[in-house]
């Protein structure tokens, strides 16, 4: 169920299809990426640094797609102009999966909402949970995938200024690349079919 | 022209079909990992540490995969078990890789041979140039993307037991996460079609 304290058009806690890829296969990914025990209090700890600092940290990266002409074209509306509102909805979903990524457990309903923004960046779905008419149709696979990169080094920062001497910097940062593509590589599966 | 030196089925330096994707695409891709001027000798400076080093290194992945069954799969012969040959062919070209990827220019002739390798583990093109019979059509797009995780962080010790006092191995590892990732985009485009 949706409350009101849950950013607009997020379904996550709502029933959601199931995910076409099975627990078989996402542990078979977390394999891929070295997925160890000792992430998960990593990426918890790294959640418990950005959660009051998450309003800074999307600030940086509407800045950077804001700035970037051929990221923010994908939130233009009818008139060729960045949809502000579109962006805003957009932006309390996205300060929601920072949360998300440090504190949900990898389940069923975890994989379901990553099919869920898969959609949302793909034909699919894009543009339907905000009733926007952006000409855009979907989020190129391509620099979906290419942001793993400053959403993984431009958390750094923070993690360092929140940590105390128990804290492992390094291996927070490293807890949160493996999740994040893990994620991103979840979110590519409409987009190669059968080859994915 | 190949020499002898060359790694079997290596032809970066022959002549290719130019790359689908436009110069101007890739510098959005190297925009969207952050590349920076700065990353060039960084990058070049972490070719001459892994340089010397490269056969352990690929010890280390193919160790990896080798201990991964569902990695290990898209090595398999008709009869279901690992092709040595196959292994063996492939891993003198990934050794070169590392190389080219931190000493080759990001020009046209470097787009072409990013094609040709995506098309190698795309079912376009996937075990012809060792001429083998795998009943492994294409690796997964999935696996391929995820193991940008241990590429990235397996050559840090490299870089950290190579660097002297005017090295900063953090900006050499940096620079060669965002190299890998748009190397690993690039090959993603056959799977992805018009969506990329
Ligand atoms: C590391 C890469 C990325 C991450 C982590 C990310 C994260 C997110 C998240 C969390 C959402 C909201 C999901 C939800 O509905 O709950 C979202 C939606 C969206 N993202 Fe991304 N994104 C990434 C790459 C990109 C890129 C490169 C673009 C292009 C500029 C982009 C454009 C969008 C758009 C347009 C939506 C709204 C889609 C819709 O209409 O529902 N994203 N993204
Ligand atoms: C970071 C990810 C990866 C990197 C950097 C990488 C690198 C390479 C390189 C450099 C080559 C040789 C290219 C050439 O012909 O010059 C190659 C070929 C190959 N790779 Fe990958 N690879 C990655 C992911 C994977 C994965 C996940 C698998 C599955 C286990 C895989 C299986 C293969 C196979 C079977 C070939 C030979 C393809 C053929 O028949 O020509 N690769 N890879």
């Amino acid at each position: 169920m949706t409350t009101e304290a849950n950013p607009a058009g997020y379904t996550y806690d709502q029933d959601l299809p199931p995910s076409p890829v099975s627990r078989q296969r996402l542990d078979e990914l977390l394999t891929d990426v070295m997925w160890a025990e000792e992430d998960v209090p990593a990426l918890r700890r790294a959640g418990a640094i950005l959660a009051p600092r998450v309003a800074e940290l999307l600030d940086i990266w509407y800045d950077f797609i804001g700035s970037t002409p051929h990221l923010v074209a994908v939130f233009h509306g009818p008139d060729g102009e960045p949809d502000a509102d579109y962006l805003a909805r957009v932006r309390g979903r996205f300060e929601q999966w920072v949360l998300d990524v440090c504190e949900r457990r990898f389940d069923d309903r975890w994989l379901a909402y990553q099919e869920e923004i898969a959609l949302r960046h793909h034909t699919t779905k894009k543009n339907q949970t905000d009733g926007v008419e952006s000409p855009a149709t979907h989020v190129p696979m391509a620099d979906m995938l290419a942001l793993v990169v400053p959403v993984t080094l431009s958390i750094r920062p923070f993690l360092q200024e929140g940590a105390t001497k128990d804290d492992d910097v390094e291996a927070m940062n490293q807890a949160w690349f493996k999740a994040v593509t893990v994620t991103l590589v979840l979110w590519s599966r409409p987009y190669a079919g059968e080859l994915w």
